[in-house]
């Protein structure tokens, strides 16, 4: 791996060296792990203690960051900053195009400069592959699919037919897209199939973890909003509209037909209902349920979720209803009393 | 595409037409999408007002439903009926049967008339596979499995050993029959592995979502009921007995041994602790959790799961507790200062 | 399959038998399904009325288990003795080990001694599995991995490049190990990908579940711990360190850099938010989510989690919301009549 000096890295990330310029740093590495010869980072108020007795030789930390004694580079956004240089210690490795012997590709799919389709992959008659693209081993891209420029599928991926992906996407292994969505009319007790003729469509710089699913619409489309990024396990269902730069930690789902806006937030294993609106901005916390519209902006929890302050509010509240209990007992008990001393008076 | 006459369409799902029977239609579509050419349809009140305002060239609508000056398709049921029109207008697309030389097939399975197994697939000994089976790109089905007519398994699905699958079922992408049950004997601090060696049964016209599981019984089966559908990531675990007719939303999930009557609904994250019976039509909420055993007809909601509208009362009063933890406060002033006049006047 | 005399099994699993030592058994089974020939057996009080009326031929049970009239087998841990019982009704199937000729694995892999590589997996350079190690039917090993001896990769799963599993470890279909963890630094209302140039360490003897996914770290290393077991459909995200010896049961889910003690369990679906400690033997109840430390030895529930009693006590009342604010409606009522009367008095 390539050395680079403190200063070289902060040229590189328009940053501010406090301490020494030259100190030389071969790697980036957690506080715990962090050598001599590493560079670490603060990124999260609570390991401030860990920063301070880090045995890195640097620190990435956010203008201000008090580290007296500490070679510090120090950033507008270390965040951001942190995922430049990790680019640059581990840039990713160089490609290896060209349609593996073992890959079956239909005849008349029409693959840009540079792909890559590696062993037991499949790509089915009328795909269309951007420069670039890779199709990981085992994975399947069903007839009629078209995938940008530079967009990875990881092994093991599957597209159903027609499913449209953007350009530079990452799709995780066990990722599928297009599956039929849960849709079912049920007269006299069974339940009739409904085709799902619609698609999927993934718009540009989208990445979506392990195992997760994207079910194709009934008709016309779900879609995932350009640079929205989806951990893994998530379920997002049919005709549903997200994002774009939408977030979705693992676990989470999205029942059919929900909008949701520009920049929303679902933490880890939250859900939202079907047919409902979510604004633009809006975060729902870990392990909430949404059942009603949510106006753009709003921060809510719980199961339903309501405003996350109230929520907290409430719950705490409920951590001492055996208390409020016993109180409204003492008091029955003292207007008993009080009647009956105002009998007596009577 | 084909198209029809709204007359013709009528006939077609034993409806009325309200306007213009020569009315032709190319296709369906949603209520926003539809052009002049679309049959579109109302099948949740919600929509009401956008049915009003599409563009759509005619309606499906139940009977009695009021959108004057529409061209509309009256049904009993819309849902059903769609989903008889969506097969006119999607007829599904023709098979194209046989074994893909890029296939792994055993020498002694037998293979129903019109079969497909589609590449690098692995069809392992002993396997009986009945008329029409489709086995997607990538699948794997091990050794002694069963598959009845018509039944399809998309790419990448998995069937451990012995699994039986009944006719007329299709699992999607990801899909695990048959892997161990989560069985564990913990001695010393040690957990020792219980080998599984029941098998799953997946009953006929069942539908399996993307990157759902269904585990193996420790002994006997774990049965899926006739007609069950399942949605994606949705876990069954070891020793279940579902259904018939059963609907599982997407990211359910049933702990080991319990019993889900006909018909029954778990809505989405809805969860089942192990060991449990829930009768027939038996209605979980969605992020429910249930940890008693459910009568049957009934329609439970909360963590634990109780009759819906308990938990709604429940609920709308915890939202409120902060206000009655003041009404609370109030009264025990109230309470103080009645005690301190009592005591002038005594 | 073998048949045993209970004397037989007794001497295997260290028991004593109660009644016809002679009994010849040749097979196990549920209670339900258990006939004159069969062993059944009884780990869970709530069955022991179904055991008393069972057609087993003999009941394995815990000493001191009052069963009478029926032969028994009592050991000290049924559960453990079961385990060992159905091995030697239900030994593995003997391996078919060797490289299919429908697989690909590169050159320069290190293949241990009786490895079994079957159609359409993928082993990349550099990986180096040990002795008897099985890779499935289209699982794929990425670069650089390292297998320990007897660990089995069932059909489709997926090692990302670098990882790490231990020896006898069992990983079950759809399991995918070192996917990028889900890192991002948000500047200006856009994601950008921060490169998880971390690892996946599984330990010895850990079974994972279907479709579960343990993600890399962004630096540094996702750790599973000796001996831990994990159900399917369950997320660890990055930089995790679980157990050793823990269990996660379905849909439960870790988020990042979150660190697990020994023989701590996660009930299903629960959840533990990121950046959080929890001790030694912590046991975090179903559809539960902790959202802080939690101390060891400790038995949490809820969401967000506190001490199962509290909590049990505190859903206990919420269920008794409505009857609690008719009270305090009541108390409102008599205390404002008290006050008419004391007025009236003065």
């Amino acid at each position: 791996m390539a050395s680079y000096r403190l200063d070289e890295l902060a040229q590189r990330v328009g940053g501010v060296v406090r301490g020494n310029p030259q100190r030389l740093l071969s790697g980036v590495a957690t506080l715990e792990d962090a050598g001599a010869d590493d560079l670490s980072f603060l990124t999260n108020r609570r390991y401030r203690a860990a920063a301070l007795h880090s045995a890195a030789g640097a620190l990435l930390v956010a203008r201000g960051t008090d580290l007296a004694g500490r070679d510090l580079l120090e950033v507008e956004e270390p965040y951001p900053a942190l995922a430049r240089i990790l680019e640059l210690y581990h840039p990713p490795a160089p490609p290896r195009p060209g349609v593996s012997p073992d890959a079956s590709v239909a005849e008349d799919v029409r693959l840009g400069e540079g792909a890559t389709i590696e062993p037991f992959a499949v790509v089915a008659p009328g795909c269309e592959l951007g420069a670039g693209v890779v199709v990981g081993a085992g994975a399947v891209v069903g007839a009629g699919c078209r995938i940008g420029d530079g967009s990875e599928l990881r092994p093991g991926v599957v597209l159903y037919p027609g499913t449209e992906v953007g350009s530079r996407c990452l799709l995780h292994s066990g990722v599928v897209l297009g599956a039929d969505g849960y849709g079912f009319a049920t007269s006299k007790g069974r339940h009739i199939k409904i085709r799902q003729v619609g698609k999927v469509v993934v718009e540009d710089e989208v990445e979506i973890g392990a195992n997760s699913c994207v079910d194709r619409a009934m008709l016309g489309e779900t879609r995932i909003g350009e640079g929205s990024k989806i951990d893994d396990l998530v379920m997002v269902a049919h005709g549903v509209r997200l994002g774009p730069h939408a977030l979705l930690a693992a676990q989470a789902g999205i029942a059919g037909s929900s909008r949701i806006g520009r920049h929303a937030t679902l933490a880890g294993q939250a859900g939202v209902a079907g047919h409902l609106k979510l604004g633009d901005e809006v975060i729902v916390a870990a392990k909430s349920a949404v059942f009603a519209d949510i106006e753009g902006h709003s921060f809510v929890a719980g199961i339903p979720a309501v405003d996350h302050r109230r929520w907290k509010r409430s719950q705490s509240i409920v951590q001492k209803l055996p208390k409020l209990r016993e109180e409204l007992r003492r008091l029955a008990a003292q207007i008993a009393e009080l009647e009956r001393r105002l009998e007596e008076e009577e």
